[in-house]
């Protein structure tokens, strides 16, 4: 059977053996016998262990050649010698699939490294779903199923989590607990030595018992497949994760802005970007975002509507909702407004926020929500109660409850307090309603809520194909491979952007004055004149760039000048000249655009506005390969100087086109020649007309 | 008795008489007398009523008029048209303070802004400390003194909470009860007809049952009260507060909720910044700064370490203290670390975050901080624990308690769990050690102790003195308002920028084509005109500006074009001719300096870099007047685009000094003329050696 099928067995084994099973309390060889046990497990478990007669009322295996064969799931919690041998006999038996709760492995160092690759190669020849080494195990409370040495076990949901970390798990299982929190499946992941990420989305994907889907990854190792599984499960179910390490400088020592700009966190919350996956920033959004996308409905608009027993709670939760970026707080309907006069007392404010006046009882909630899911320009409700002495938490909670089977938009509540708001609180979370004591998180559980739902809306992108002769680019490239170079020169890469049909300057090659001037006469002046010389990549650091030079006298001399300047500086450098290059047209903006080849993502691009912008602001924006002409709208539209682009004190706009070709150009190039390892079009000179790529820099990896 | 007197007697009363009392359970009248009874008031409490004999076993005073002379305090509950005759009889009882509770004044019209005003008379007239109207009351725990209709009685504690709304003042009692959290005073300031928060701040600062003191406030509406009241209070305690209104629909609910003008929330948080207060930007944040400020010492430095038992929550923690602006990670001594390797085990991390692994004991906790508290580059710690099967919870919780107590260092405590860890939770919050399920909002707490300690620290900034000709000044804008212009032209403002010793630009005022060109002869090619016309403030907008004029002839083919299409466009408006100036200097960065009169807190100043860093990248950084020159320093370094005034590519970095120069100076300017309501420098031109004021508006009140 294929390792998909396999996966399957996982989590609804009929037959589970756990190998180092053991009769001692404590040991985790019996706290896992335990836990199927207390699951309710239905299937047949197998506890396995050559001295042991009966563990916990079930009867030895002594040995695993003695297991059935084509076993569903084995747990091995043996000492991390005997691990390899177990596996190798439980994969003589034809097992499905292996939890290897054990440590030792990668996370010790080399010898356990070698270990591990032993065992990866093991279970991928023989398609064994393996999960871990170094593990807590794993739980599908809807098989009854608790394959882990976990202290508890959560009721049946619609949540499922996985998670690179043991300690996280143990800490989301106790919070499920604790608050009462359903969930379908518990997966921890350890070393992801062959179950990753990835096969746990395309597993979740078609899982019926999942709804929405959780992670903790602290890195992804096999990116293309992360960004596949991903990509396809966001379009039916919401993937929420947190990764960590994201300040750790990822980045390598790097030759152009883009290399050092890109971190790898960067290409994470790009591929996050890329498919869909929601971001939480913290653990307390995650709870906040598992709890909200498990229970309501999405939104299916921007407008929120605010029912409140006190004004200041009702500034906050409007102050907070103008500050999200995306949702706002809904105009209220004439018929809603007047259906509202019917009932509420004349000091109430009928405007969003509804303000019911702190003596308000339930019924007087009831009555507005009822008027409120009405209005269709109310796509979310959030309802606010502050415990005043004559407020009916219970039966508030209770109207809340009634009204929001009636409806299909989401409904969130924020009881304001503690003591007395915690039985009203705990009956609405425990009827799937979220309640929380800010309104704040709502706020933005709501906000995450409508991304996602737009997401959902969002055709997939399709990816253009551009017109490009690769042959002709593949011979500047393979010819600077062959001279040992990690860096193809002005003049050479220029070949590349034109075999891409990207928009050069008018260049020429210049060995002497004389034909600098002699090119120059042909461009046109004024001209620019650049040190052409492999060695220098950052040409104006030796002075080797000299514009607008209006005559031949300027250009033999500006020759003279910048290489003799350049001999002197870089004395190891070989100075082939320097390139003429047509100036600039007038009014025109500078661009950087660029990319960075990520170890696990492939391509990052990057875009920005030249000069200070990019370097001293930091403002840029980045996109994985493929890009796709929405893609390349959105970048140029997500930095915050993209004002300037758009024209500022009567300017023209920019050709926005042109800018979005070179960027789709930029996209297929770093697919089309992986051994490009950075490139950088930097600057892009651009007007209203049109866009020239001024410069380029492409480095090829080692 | 002076009204600071007062304050005394609405928190410490020795008699307080319940105007309104009522023997009817449920009345607000009848719920104030009980409150005071169940809070085990000891003072004498007498119910006033003109009809009951007896209310909760009192004896019921019939009349005010009866009430003894020199009554403490009166809470008054009567209906809206009773209230004032009430005040006027207690006042002539010689009442020392009063609270209404009482509604329908200021906040619901015209009619009730009207009674509002005559209270205010009456209160402040005779020196009376009136809370309210509008309100829930006061309580003040140590005094057994609960003056409201609240449901609830908080514990005795060090934090003072007041607000501007009532529902806020319930929501946190609830709170503080479920939380069992101790409080010294609440109060519901309700319409701040009399005291308002600037009163409470005076108040607090010698309370010495407060130690931290929390605010809600929608509006300040004594500027400059509460700026001398806040930066006094902060110097000694910290104070934390919400603003709520900050944006447009929240300010908008604002002005429908209690009739409050919001300021413009830059001048809030300028006016916060200047005095140290805390800004919480939500409830949350409020929650966790009152107990982290409440319990924990500050940390005296950036380094903190964190000590946990897995690894995954340890990078969280990592990742959001690597996050915020002013703490990081303690590097530790190697004499740290030698002890630990002591009795750590092998796998452990020895570096920050020191992980324990997780089959850490209570006694690895307890060993490890006593090595950790001693190392001088840690100034603060965060204790993670995940409730992992070995976990000891409540052992570990006395560990941390105990070292607590050895330290004067802050500790935090972040078990993240639920169900197992909350035992734990309760005792360590309960010993005065804030532990919460997440770690980023406990790391942002010790960051905002961190900042509140460094501004302990900062000695109290000196307001330097400007020489400048006043008088000189004060001719040129009374000449500009006897004209009735509410603007100060061009030419004359300069006149106010020379007096005040600025840098502006040799100018002359040329009436003629002929004036024109002997005014450049004189001031030296090339020159600058401009449009001189009272009427035309952007001159811009009507070609008005010509720059870079080489010689006589293009001043005068200058002159006939500006002035003829500035009547041309704008037929109305008065031409007084053109005024020619001399051309900027080389190299210069382009400023804008300016202030605008805020209705509550006076001058807001105002800097960025000129052009789109200012109008399209909002890169803008304000103060309230009068600058220090520390703030002058501050306010340029916390724009984005500071490393533009440093200096980029090798360019020198401007003249600092000039530039913070001009700030004070029109800072001063700004507090030597209340009838200028804005005034802006555009550009300020300056480069490394010096700065000129290029363009100058002074806009006067109307």
């Amino acid at each position: 059977m294929s390792l998909k099928d396999n996966i399957q067995a996982l989590f609804a084994p009929k037959t589970v053996a756990v190998i180092g099973a053991s009769a001692a309390p404590g040991k985790v060889g019996h706290t896992v016998v335990a836990n199927m046990q207390d699951a309710g497990y239905t299937g047949t478990l197998i506890p396995v262990n050559p001295k042991a007669d009966e563990i916990l009322g079930l009867p030895v295996t002594k040995r695993i050649e003695d297991l059935p064969e084509g076993l569903d799931l084995a747990v091995i919690v043996v000492p991390v010698g005997a691990v390899v041998p177990s596996v190798e006999a439980l994969i003589a038996r034809k097992v499905r699939s292996v939890i290897i709760i054990t440590a030792g492995f990668k996370e010790v160092g080399k010898e356990g490294y070698v270990l591990e690759q032993k065992l990866i190669e093991l279970c991928t020849a023989n398609d064994v779903a393996m999960v871990g080494p170094n593990c807590l195990g794993l739980i599908s409370t809807q098989n009854h199923n608790n394959a882990s040495f976990a202290a508890g076990y959560p009721k049946e949901g619609s949540i499922a989590f996985f998670s690179q970390s043991g300690a996280l798990c143990t800490a989301i299982l106790d919070w499920a607990l604790g608050e009462n929190v359903g969930f379908s499946k518990f997966i921890s992941l350890g070393n992801k030595a062959v179950i990753n990420e990835a096969n746990m989305l395309e597993f979740l994907r078609t899982d019926p018992d999942t709804k929405v889907i959780l992670g903790y990854i602290e890195n992804v190792e096999h990116g293309a497949a992360f960004i596949e599984e991903a990509a396809k499960i966001t379009r039916e179910k919401p993937v929420i994760m947190i990764k960590s390490g994201t300040t750790t400088a990822g980045a390598k020592a790097a030759s152009s802005h883009t290399g050092a700009i890109a971190g790898s966190d960067a290409a994470y919350s790009a591929a996050f970007r890329k498919t869909g996956v929601i971001r939480a920033e913290d653990m307390a959004t995650l709870f906040d975002l598992a709890q909200a996308f498990s229970t309501q409905p999405l939104p299916e608009g921007p407008g929120l509507c605010v029912v409140t027993n006190s004004g200041g709670p009702g500034i906050l939760a409007a102050d907070a909702t103008e500050k999200s970026q995306l949702i706002n707080m809904a105009r209220l309907s004439n018929a809603t407004i007047d259906r509202l006069k019917e009932f509420l007392p004349p000091y109430a404010s009928l405007y969003n926020p509804i303000d019911l006046i702190g003596d308000a009882p339930a019924e007087r909630y009831r009555k507005t929500l009822e008027v409120v899911v009405d209005d269709p320009q109310v796509h979310s409700i959030l309802v606010l109660l502050t415990p005043t002495a004559s407020a009916e938490i219970m039966e508030t909670a209770q109207a809340i409850i009634d009204v929001a089977k009636t409806t299909k938009k989401p409904i969130f509540v924020n009881y304001m307090g503690g003591m007395r708001t915690r039985p009203g609180q705990q009956m609405l979370n425990d009827a799937g309603i979220p309640c929380s004591i800010y309104p704040e998180p709502l706020i933005a559980s709501i906000e995450t809520m409508y991304k996602y739902y737009l997401w959902r809306q969002t055709p997939a992108q399709e990816y253009p194909t551009i017109k490009r002769n690769r042959q002709k680019a593949r011979l500047v490239i393979n010819e600077a491979r062959a001279k040992g170079a990690t860096e193809v020169v002005e003049f050479q890469a220029q070949e590349v952007l034109r075999a891409y049909n990207l928009p050069t300057p008018n260049t020429v090659l210049a060995r002497s004055s004389d034909e600098a001037v002699a090119g120059a006469d042909k461009i046109g002046y004024p001209v620019v004149l650049k040190i052409a010389s492999p060695q220098i990549s950052h040409k104006s650091d030796v002075g080797g760039v000299k514009v607008n030079l209006p005559d031949a006298e300027a250009v033999r001399n500006a020759f003279f000048d910048i290489t003799a300047r350049a001999q002197r500086l870089r004395p190891e450098a070989y100075i082939a000249g320097c390139l003429v290059q047509e100036m600039a047209p007038k009014g025109c903006k500078e661009i950087i655009i660029g990319f960075k080849r990520d170890d696990q993502f492939g391509p990052l691009l990057m875009f920005g506005l030249g000069g200070i912008y990019v370097e001293i602001l930091k403002d840029i924006a980045f996109r994985l390969a493929p890009l796709g002409r929405d893609d390349a709208k959105a970048i140029i539209r997500e930095i915050k100087s993209y004002m300037l682009l758009k024209g500022v004190r009567g300017e023209p706009p920019i050709n926005f086109q042109a800018i979005e070709d070179i960027l789709l150009t930029m996209s297929e190039l770093s697919l089309d020649f992986p051994e490009i390892q950075e490139a950088e079009f930097n600057p892009v000179l651009v007007n209203a007309e049109k866009a020239v790529v001024a410069d380029v820099r492409i480095t090829l990896s080692a």
